[in-house]
């Protein structure tokens, strides 16, 4: 018999088919019934059988049965189970509660036991979550005109004038791997005016937080012809909001796993300058940001909090970030020559995105990088791209694994990686 | 005024609108009248000026002008200029003839300057029909039921046993730079049966041809329940005929600038075992594909020579490759131990992907190491997986920059690449 999709079963009432998938549940009633929870990648059905069946959980499962209509359940059938055949057992015992709701297991044990508790319900709502953004941002930017790219992630200099980089053994040389598409987006602005790129970025911080992996996926996108950093804002909103209302149509039941909503984004997400920011939390929640950093992490929790408590809003901009704390490509502000025509985007009060205005004449940006002491080495073929006719343009690098981790309320963003690299963790 | 589309032009007869682009060619007619082509990211337009008017070509512009019907332009309409501004000029001369149909540069040239020569019409029409390539595979991949995944690309150890891994300085460890996500998709069909990747993949393999660099982006895909290699076989002709109906559909406009036509995918592309391939290549041809190789470029020629003779196609799979040339995860053929169930997908009589149906019992995945003389270091995590219920499954890698240096042939793959990295080259 061919295979029938099981979310294709709902055709086929009365039918005989033979459907395959993954054993998620089992359940006995009496001495003679037993429910089967079987899953393939289209869908999960509940199969009974009434006469003597053996099958372990997590298995790998052929049966044979008849389509039942069967108005309680999810997809309106039940499978009348015939014969079962076990294409895969476990040849030893799931090292944690396979048919739990939750997985309740520490962070380290989860990702120890990650090749297999992957397949665990609530973690595989993760990831299709995460599969539903990355189609949802591919549409929103195509949709906008955006060409996709795809850039180096070997770079022959470390630049940006930055320290996190690791360092790769080349051939006879050595190389560095790219902390972001930076340059090279750019570039591509020259070429095609807007254009994506969904890649990995490498980050050699030695952080130990809930927040940072030290390599991740970046949603990144740069366009041309902006009036001001304000475009580029509105358009980072627009594809914000594209995201999440895709992940709201598509993937509400993994969210419900989770007892969450996928918030609404606003069509006008609020803005508020940093400066105006640190008075503002001064004055309202009576807290500092210490004078060292931009902002704080308690700092942009509380402008989280602004955001939600004034504009209901999950999401907010800060804008006007400080030049001293800003990379050389970003526009100086022709206000205030202390402040750049930068921003973030925090959304539940952490940073998921950074963008601003560029630079996009050359001499300016010779300008500037001397002011801030960067040297050109290896930055030439970058630099001399602004030789030639530039439009003025800006865009962002947005973290893809962070807006799940927050959407869900996970712990650590790690729980949103799939395998995540950490300073003490290259495995699995 | 409002800036206009150019796509959006044609809606506009009869009124004043503001364009923004690039100048892509100037052309005089006496002394009075000035024909200029300007470039957004929707489309390109002609604008007639009859007034004096300086610019200069490649430059970022902005015009003010009366659309016209025109019935012999691409898009109906010209626009009467009225008013030029140069947002941005070029400080020096381009480096090559920006105007002329081809760009007719030296490989190593056309390289040096390529964050400039992108933007030549011709160059574009490359990495639009690569943004075509990722929508199309994305699309297909998602339309067949397959997640997509990302997977990490820093290693702990040089899997596979290989030794062409570029190796990484992390932290205080040493790392490897992944040569593709082989075992991670893998463990992802025991989590969601079908899941595809497009990422990133390292080769440090110091060639020096015109079908290979160091660094390129990989299509893959990997899906469970196969009956054998065939299902595989089945998808990636399904997914590879996606691809190219949308290449077709869409960017048959970037095909022309090469005098080329996107070709059909056969509903069922021709496959041969490689042991009749190399009979049937020495009795037809007359060439002996050499004991040494599994199968050398020029045999892969003549294998391409014969579908597209015998069977009126461009593709080719050749299939049952010895066991000795595959990788110990490969399943190995039933009916004769010295073959695999492994097979290349020719296009053009080229490789453009490797698949296989892979060993999914732990016992079967141990002999076949043993028998190979692999070391399980390092790879325990993959092993480990393979005790815990995984359905038979197949997958392939398909490389995705090659596939448009066939279709407009190219003389390099690098051609294909924004960015290319190889032995000697790390920049621009």
């Amino acid at each position: 018999m061919a295979r029938t999709l099981i979310k294709n079963l709902k055709e086929k009432v009365g039918q005989d088919v033979e459907i395959s998938g993954r054993v998620l549940n089992i359940r006995k009633l009496g001495a003679a019934i037993l429910f089967v929870v079987v899953q393939d990648y289209s869908g999960a059905v509940q199969v009974v059988f009434e006469t003597e069946t053996k099958v372990g959980i997590g298995e790998v499962v052929k049966i044979e049965g008849k389509v039942k209509e069967d108005s309680r359940a999810k997809n309106g059938v039940e499978v009348g189970g015939e014969k079962l055949e076990t294409i895969s057992a476990n040849l030893e015992e799931l090292p944690y509660d396979f048919a739990g709701k939750d997985l309740n297991l520490q962070l380290n044990t989860l990702l120890d036991l990650r090749t297999t508790s992957l397949r665990h319900p609530k973690t595989q709502a993760i990831f299709k979550l995460y599969d539903l953004l990355l189609e949802g941002y591919e549409k929103t930017m195509r949709a906008e005109g955006f060409t996709e790219i795809k850039t180096p992630k070997i770079l022959e200099a470390a630049s940006e004038g930055g320290a996190n980089f690791f360092k790769i053994n080349y051939f006879d040389k050595e190389a560095f791997l790219a902390q972001s598409p930076q340059f090279y987006k750019q570039i591509m602005v020259g070429v095609f005016e807007r254009v994506f790129e969904i890649g990995t970025v490498f980050r050699a911080e030695p952080h130990f937080t809930t927040r940072h992996v030290n390599e991740y996926v970046s949603l990144d996108a740069e366009m041309g012809f902006i009036k001001s950093y304000e475009d580029v804002m509105k358009m980072l909103n627009l594809a914000i909001k594209g995201v999440f209302d895709h992940l709201r149509t598509n993937g509400e039941e993994y969210a419900k796993l989770y007892n969450v909503e996928i918030p609404e984004v606003p069509a006008k997400i609020p803005a508020i300058k940093l400066a105006d920011l640190k008075k503002l939390v001064k004055e309202k929640y009576d807290y500092t940001i210490p004078e060292s950093t931009d902002i704080d992490p308690e700092g942009e929790r509380l402008a989280g909090r602004w955001a939600k408590e004034e504009h209901n809003s999950d999401f907010v901009f800060v804008t006007n970030y400080y030049w001293k704390d800003k990379p050389f490509y970003t526009m100086p502000s022709d206000k205030d020559q202390n402040e750049t025509e930068g921003f973030d985007l925090l959304f539940k009060g952490v940073e998921i995105a950074t963008g601003s205005q560029r630079i996009h004449e050359y001499e300016m940006l010779l300008e500037n990088m001397k002011a801030k002491g960067v040297k050109p080495a290896g930055m030439e073929f970058y630099l001399n791209t602004f030789k030639f006719a530039m439009p003025p343009h800006g865009g962002w690098g947005l973290g893809s694994e962070r807006i799940i981790q927050l959407i869900l309320g996970l712990g650590s963003v790690k729980e949103a990686v799939l395998f995540p690299r950490d300073v003490k963790r290259l495995r699995p």
